[in-house]
């Protein structure tokens, strides 16, 4: 749990009155420091207390940002960026004040270049919002973590999702950026080329930074078409080990699945409540494959084999596109599926990711861990990239369940580091994880990343007390 | 050209000493100080003139080199790494003197995760030993610059070649990476996960640093299935631009084809005399799919529909594996092949990359600028990444030709950079590129760049005089 930030690292009480003055003439009625707003700005969907900022401002431009920018650098004041605020780790808490830059107005899809699959927005454009301009062309982008979010908080915590083991992260569909740095300069990353090798690849320390190192204004992104078919639908299985062998040789084959998803049986039956379907409430499978007609006909007969070695079946296609859609959004939901299952309880949502090898001893060894800590808690995984998540519902106010908790998703960090993994394959760490930081990477990794905060930030004005500042 | 280094910005000749005095006692026979060994290492393929380091060692081990960093850092000493020398843009060169650390015994095969598509390597194991140590186990590594270069260098240099197109760059196929600091502390950039969101991205700072920022001394690498069928072979066009708007579409149509390359007529007359090979002197692709027997067989057929579209053809298929080696050889050597066309002429080796529908435009033009200042140049490319190479012919000590050679060698990349594109794809900036880094990018961002070397080696002894560094 976020300690309570020492009153020193506050700012400069008048310094910080002459900025929200300075902000609120400048930028009239996107300007506010009424205590809802600030409160809905350090909101977090997970169990990270609140920690609200001193204002929130909402720019319009690159130009507006680095504005902002510059008058928070020359006052020492904090600058948190805010997109849709469904951040799992608590990253638009605001632990020493500040201003929030909320990015939502900046949402124009500034252009399509259909030709090169890439496009240029604004970070405030969201993935369903982005998908919706981009259908009747044919394209898409392929990421999509469970919520609608904001293309720059997307690219600021390294998003993934479903796709990803085909398409890849957000690391990898981000061809090129401009961001606002701490000092307010206006930085852009790269080319439109699709691949550079002129200087540090600044383009990707960005991603995943957490909005530590400046504020994202604008992405250049790949895009990906429309695939000619899409093929796909679920696979009930007898066990979660039988689900995770199955998936692990999927992936040692080298099929090139879209879409591969585990379920555990109790978010199965949260999902079926939830979305109003009817799965079969065992350890399950939701895949796809993408490609020609001819392709994921061969693809998914091939999948059908590999599930049956492992007593995995019948499948149950989804020929449907909104029978398709219908069960993607229920795994998107599966988050708020999980939170119904235990009304009143908090949802402590947390994932690691480790190599495919050690998915399925360590999905198990989690599962038993669950149940001999007494606890109700959906797995849901991208298990193709042996990444998974666990939704721990917890009464927070009952304090051995609360201990109970916390000690298990120590357990899960350290089980996943002992695999060779990581402590988050895709939530990022903001402030919840920092402390997994110096147990997955050596005292001189630690130290390069914060030469490399200090080195850009070095006021500590950027989103501080995240990641790796102190 | 690079100028002469002012003789401020070399070592104090007693540091070198007791540096050079350390190394010699304490590495034996893999310590040298002779003139021809040092010349070797300031060797480069290309025109940039010859920089020697003042000595060489050879490390056997991450601790050794760590050893070696720590000695030239506390005496202010440049480290200039070293895999196989095959650079193009001077990256070798030691313009401030120093020590070379020749990382060509370090060739381990650490551990292979066959399981997890990964395995782990020493940097002075080249891309030929690694794909031969591969095969037996039915995977390969799929990044081939035209050298057999040591991968610890196509890391540092943000490799790519002809399979680029299908399996990204050394960006993304470097999964992690230890490397030792310009302080000599050793880091590891990742776990062995298949992504992460936990901190910055240090393993793609270092892949492309051009060893700026520390020596690699280990790569856990992606691996991929060696694919169940491949299918290729070799499509004539009737221009330059035909060849290139089939590629274009070809990408556009979302067709994944693992290699397309152009040729152009110079090119292929010049391969056909170096290899050996009756191909007919017309532009032209090479192309080659990857997947199964009937996946490649309806990828060749959608392929061979466009280029019929574009007047291309016929299509020559290379049915047996040997032939396809020997194809894909003469392609590798084209570098070799073009040399070969004028005797006693130096090599001008360049590349740039543009967004691919501004592909054919910029070959036009080029081509056309090549006919109109007189120069012979063959030009290949990894056309499907819009990212083409010329080799300029120059007899360099002519003066008349240097001056035309090199003031078509800027309009090439002002035609690139003008084209949204960048000053190099994959050769890098080295020593000869540096002057367009500030063409490519603003002042900002450079301004960054120079922010983290000065963080990450603020003695400025990691490769000094290379890519951002005065």
């Amino acid at each position: 749990m976020a300690e309570p930030v020492p009153i020193s690292r506050r700012p400069d009480p008048d310094a910080l009155e002459r900025v929200a003055s300075a902000l609120g003439a400048r930028f009239g009625n996107r300007f506010s420091a009424n205590s809802s707003v600030r409160e809905q700005h350090g909101h977090t969907l997970t169990w990270t207390p609140n920690q609200p900022p001193d204002c929130v401002v909402w720019p319009h431009s690159t130009a507006e940002v680095a504005e902002i920018a510059r008058l928070c650098a020359a006052n020492r004041v904090p600058v948190i960026p805010f997109g849709t605020g469904t951040s799992l780790e608590g990253h638009v808490n605001a632990p020493q004040g500040g201003v929030c830059i909320d990015v939502s107005m900046m949402k124009r899809i500034v252009a399509v270049h259909a030709e090169d699959l890439d496009c240029v927005i604004e970070p405030g454009v969201t993935r369903k919002e982005l998908n919706e301009h981009l259908r009747d062309q044919g394209l898409f982008f392929p990421i999509d973590p469970g919520a609608d979010a904001s293309l720059g908080g997307m690219a600021s915590t390294r998003a993934s999702g479903t796709n990803a083991v085909r398409y890849g992260t957000m690391k990898d569909n981000v061809l090129s950026l401009t961001a606002v740095t701490a000092s307010g300069e206006i930085v852009r990353t790269a080319s439109r080329a699709k691949k550079s090798a002129a200087g540090y690849d600044l383009t990707r320390l960005f991603v995943g930074a957490e909005g530590t190192l400046g504020v994202i204004t604008e992405l250049t992104l790949r895009l990906h078409g429309i695939p000619e078919a899409i093929a796909g639908g679920i696979c009930p299985f007898p066990s979660v080990r039988a689900a995770c062998d199955a998936t692990i040789l999927t992936i040692q084959s080298g099929l090139p699945v879209a879409r591969i998803e585990l379920l555990d049986d109790v978010q199965v039956k949260a999902v079926n409540a939830y979305s109003k379907l009817d799965l079969p409430e065992r350890p399950m499978l939701l895949v796809e494959f993408h490609g020609t007609e001819a392709g994921v006909k061969e693809q998914s007969g091939r999948f059908g084999d590999i599930a049956a070695e492992f007593g995995g079946g019948p499948f149950t296609w989804a020929t449907k596109p909104e029978d398709r859609t219908r069960l993607w959004q229920a795994r998107h939901d599966a988050y708020w599926a999980a939170l119904a299952l235990a009304p009143g309880k908090r949802g402590f949502a947390t994932d690691i990711c480790v190599p495919i090898s050690r998915l399925a001893d360590c999905v198990e060894e989690t599962c038993r861990d669950v149940a001999e800590t007494g606890l109700l808690a959906p797995i849901v995984g991208h298990v193709g990239d042996g990444n998974f998540h666990l939704n721990v519902l917890c009464d927070d106010q009952n304090p051995d369940e609360l201990a109970r908790t916390k000690a298990f998703l120590e357990r899960l960090v350290r089980r996943g580091l002992s695999m060779e993994g990581t402590c988050t394959g895709e939530h990022g760490i903001g402030q919840s994880k920092m402390k997994y930081m110096a147990e997955e990477h050596s005292t001189a990794t630690l130290d390069m990343m914060r030469a490399i905060k200090q080195a850009l930030d070095p006021l500590g004005i950027m989103n501080p007390g995240k990641m790796v500042s102190v």
